[in-house]
């Protein structure tokens, strides 16, 4: 398949085409850029949804469920899942395997052509993530998809940067996964614009729910308040009429702006599903209505197009060797050289080399 | 304090000299690039440990008693702790609290001029973290520290690029951390010189102590035999016995490399700490004969130097108003122009713009 069959066969909803145009952004074939401008036009209408969570919260599941649930409400689904992935054990690989058996709860899925599934592996690659799933959510915006699902793994930055600039972001916690500055250190509380608290069966939920509620509306005051609140001691209830007043307040705050919800989900028996896939897309009914959309999706591009100029630009300094890149490394090395003073010659050559080349 | 009094005060030991200084590198100050041109000379001494692991595994404590025990050991020790920190809850604040709560086993620790603590956030701060941590590194370095140990949080891309390249990296664990595939996934197998099994009291050490030492001296075949063991089953035997012969086949082929202990500790108890502090010292031994310490001084370097590069054209693109950057963002979510081609032109007025400038 050429290029041209393959942007023809993209958009006349080959998955063949797509798998291979998939294939070619991400190992970063110059084909994959010729492909990406000629689709670029036929995108922009998919939802994109964040899905993030530590590992072994059910995002998966969570995936497979919503799924199916978009299914039955006529939406077609392309589902990428990030992995982090690893050379050594080839994590993706593993991980490819793990995640159908995840999401193969439902075996119609993979046998549905309004499906897509594709998992990325974030390590060992050349390229930005965040430019890199760009391109392959446009993919399956140009395809045709109405939903496009990007799942991570929420602990390294770049995961959460893609996760954050989704139309709709969802974070996925356990109940009681553990003390609040545990979350609070991982800047959980900052990226969802739903909350989902799955497994809800193990116990300790609605206790994770209401804290979860109470840290995502509060001041720092309240935050206090609840980090000294000695759970089960006396004073739980004076607390709680204090933060209960807090949040009647703010709520009254906020009525304009987007409070992220906290449902609980038991996803391996499907309950809450419905309840998630109504709050996403009401969400997204807001984002559109407020303006967000447009101002988060200028966000998400911010973030692509540097990361695709970084990239360039890394590329450019180790492969252009009149840059003297290994050289002022072993420099530095050598304690010849300071690293800052380094840097600064090597933009400096940088700039003048390509100046020399286009013979001014 | 200025420069000048700064860099001789941290030349001859002035503490207040040495935290001023770090100040001024993490918050980008120019002070602070000035600093660290003028002590560069003075590093390239310390011995550099990282140490990384998920929350929770108990590394503050294995660092401060590490700490102890390289003190009593003659060596003064710089530490810094890399927090994934967070605007929403002041996380970098919190995480100070917490660690100084758990290095403080010993309140002797803060009163010993030989040991200096920082914590540096991730999260929400402008420069690379590997060029940011290497530069905090070397000034404890110049400030005459025998011992910098770098701690993060075993999560994100760039701490584990971090620890990666420490002289010596040591990841810790816990016990039954899990399932096999959850520990790869995280590219945890590839990154240490050294394995602690912290919390050996919990039960499952052993096991994990097994696994681990499997892991990383197995083939993939071999790897694959781990992974159909049925613990527990009447296989086990027959599969251990596989996989001892070609442990001590693998172990014959690789005298001359080094092969990743494991070592199990109970850190609250100090169990554990003094083997530990041993294998540290064997390891950067084996660094410096094998010529490996400057192989990966080199790799510190390049990525020190790409990101200090990385930094300042970023700061070029969006700060340089002739680049447009905001105007070609806003093209691109539009739909008016795709992002290689946004990103292609922005790199092309990049390099004019200063070609301008210079008058040639």
């Amino acid at each position: 398949m050429d290029v041209d069959e393959i942007v023809r066969g993209l958009l006349n909803g080959n998955r063949r085409a797509l798998a291979r145009a998939i294939t070619l952004v991400e190992n970063d074939y110059p084909e994959g850029k010729d492909i990406m401008k000629r689709i670029f036009k036929k995108t922009g209408k998919a939802h994109v949804i964040g899905i993030t969570g530590f590992p072994g919260v059910g995002k998966s599941t969570i995936v497979s469920k919503l799924t199916q649930e978009f299914r039955m409400r006529g939406k077609t689904v392309g589902i990428i899942a990030v992995d982090p992935g690893s050379p050594f054990s080839g994590g993706a690989l593993l991980g490819d395997r793990l995640r159908m058996d995840g999401i193969d709860v439902n075996k119609r899925l993979w046998l549905d052509s309004g499906v897509f599934f594709r998992s990325m592996s974030s390590r060992g690659k050349a390229g930005g993530l965040s430019a890199k799933t760009g391109d392959v959510v446009r993919l399956m915006d140009a395809f045709g998809f109405n939903l496009v699902i990007v799942e991570t793994v929420g602990a390294g930055q770049s995961e959460v940067d893609i996760i954050e600039v989704a139309d709709t972001s969802i974070v996925v916690l356990m109940p009681e996964t553990g003390d609040d500055i545990q979350i609070n250190k991982a800047g959980i509380l900052e990226i969802g614009d739903i909350y989902v608290v799955n497994k809800a069966d193990l116990g300790g939920a609605e206790k994770t729910v209401k804290w979860l509620k109470s840290m995502l509306l509060l001041d720092d005051e309240a935050v206090r308040i609840l980090e000294k609140m000695d759970h089960g001691s006396h004073n739980e209830s004076v607390n709680d009429e204090i933060l209960t007043d807090k949040l009647e307040k703010k709520a009254k705050d906020a009525i304009d702006r987007w409070i992220p919800p906290v449902i609980m989900t038991i996803a391996d028996i499907g309950e809450g599903i419905k309840e998630l896939a109504d709050t996403i897309e009401k969400h997204r009914e807001f984002m559109e209505k407020s303006g967000m959309l447009k101002k988060r999706r200028t966000v998400r591009v911010s973030r692509e197009l540097l990361d695709l100029i970084m990239e360039d630009v890394k590329s450019r300094i180790i492969n252009d060797t009149s840059l003297k890149f290994e050289e002022f490394v072993n420099r530095v090395v050598e304690n010849e050289i300071d690293p800052h003073t380094a840097a600064e010659k090597i933009i400096e050559k940088l700039i003048f080399s390509k100046n020399s080349d286009t013979t001014l």
